[in-house]
């Protein structure tokens, strides 16, 4: 098996995506002039998580509609786009499509760059603060000089090698997919999410007979009684548990710390595979074709 | 192999969901009185798919605010409950919960049942009739009696058997977790649903080279441009693809007519497996606890 503490492991980072993830905070472009309040994001691809985690809706009649142009919408996005333009509604394109008004280039982390770009956007100086000293202080346990011991990304990513993880996120659901694509994306990986009904899906979904497959790993985000009825329910049904505790900070700090700490794991078990962590070139057709 | 054409497959069956199944349109609670516009529907469990498929908002501060209590809600709904009825609006409880407004006893295939009692509630009838009748049209090649070379939903199973399914349906992407609901209670089996960037999770998260497990079938719904792309990308990274075209009528029918064509797959996939369709008692004691 390979090992998280020795050099040689992170060969395969060719492009250098620890130093990305490193120096994540306060990445990303800023807004250059002050938009009309109230707000709503539409968003696609690496913006979506960004949308949910606000809260905002998808459509406004007045103020300001920032589009969220970070993965691909079958032309949707300018469509909804004009429509917006002919209303009363300034429209802010943000992303890597042509003709965006701010330029967003694609990667995997860029979820966190697309919500500091709203917060400043909406004056929300304050709330960015609390995200970024969540982020810093998870930062600090994080990277790669930190050794396994005292490293939890590290530490669940071997938890999660060579299994099925299983995400269930009770205090804030959309984490669950945004893990799902964290560890598609950057760990090359499969990964499972339950549906609206997630813990009937726990007692009846895990015990197909037919299971010759890789054992399942459950990750449970963030605790609260939803997840603690779950681990009693699993326990029996999955190969193992990794709970991961609420950080503090507001619930937007806590949602981007837990988010951050799954980038970094899914970056660990990229390497533990022996696979790069960074983008294939095969998502630069699928952007050029749709 | 079990043989879905011989009447002793049907044995495990003990509690006759296939009647159930065949008898499903027209069957639940009508309303017994008008209720005031505009209309949200705050959905809890069972009645989850059918306030997405409505599109109901989950709030509103007049009119009426459907609680459809049909699955565990730990307290949520009740303090909503209050809430809502503190102002203008009318609050009508639906589901299993004590103290019900409207009893619906619980069953896997109690979605249509909200639906259709939110439809009735709403004037919506000439609505509910396009979607009985879609689901007619498909119960004619569904049912037990009409054999696996004219019955789609016999022909899914046997394509899902001893794999892992994999739902996209672009066209209405709730009806994967729906999907996925159904296969856990009734087919006692476990599926697999994409996060909201799914064509770049198929490009992604499909190719760990851990992958020992079951092989995996995507069962593509509806069609349309996102579906073709999901098809050449799956194409040479799952075992196999079973396409399901869009059903005729209005886009609540089809999406209830999949739904309907997909819990008789996952009914047939439970006999296939040798287990009873019908709900465990391990359900009813979280219900009971929750």
């Amino acid at each position: 098996m390979r090992d998280l503490d020795r050099e040689e492991t992170y060969l395969v980072d060719r492009q250098g995506l620890a130093l990305e993830l490193r120096d994540l905070v306060g990445s990303g472009p800023v807004p250059q002039e002050a938009y009309p309040a109230p707000f709503a994001a539409l968003a696609y691809g690496e913006g979506h998580f960004a949308a949910k985690a606000l809260g905002l809706p998808d459509w406004t009649e007045t103020g300001t509609l920032f589009l969220l142009e970070g993965g691909y919408d079958l032309g949707e996005a300018s469509a909804m786009g004009l429509l917006a333009e002919s209303g009363r509604v300034r429209v802010v394109r943000v992303g890597f499509r042509p003709g965006v008004d701010v330029y967003l280039p694609p990667s995997p982390l860029s979820p966190y760059r697309y919500l500091r770009f709203l917060l400043l956007a909406m004056g929300e100086e304050k709330a960015l603060k609390e995200v970024d000293e969540a982020l810093l202080a998870e930062r600090r346990r994080l990277t790669p000089e930190v050794p396994l011991e005292e490293n939890p990304a590290k530490f669940l990513a071997y938890t999660l090698l060579e299994r099925l993880p299983l995400f269930y996120s009770p205090f804030f659901r959309p984490l669950e997919e945004a893990a799902q694509s964290l560890f598609a994306r950057i760990g090359k990986s499969l990964s499972l999410t339950p549906p609206f009904s997630a813990l009937e899906f726990f007692l009846t979904g895990l015990e197909a007979r037919h299971e010759q497959g890789d054992p399942l790993a459950a990750v449970l985000l963030g605790g609260g009684e939803a997840a603690s009825l779950a681990k009693e329910i699993l326990e029996t049904r999955v190969d193992a548990i990794a709970e991961v505790p609420l950080p503090e900070g507001s619930r937007l700090a806590q949602a981007m710390a837990l988010w951050y700490r799954l980038a970094w794991t899914a970056y660990y078990l990229a390497l533990l595979y022996g696979t790069d962590p960074s983008d294939q070139e095969v998502l630069e057709r699928l952007r050029e074709i749709t």
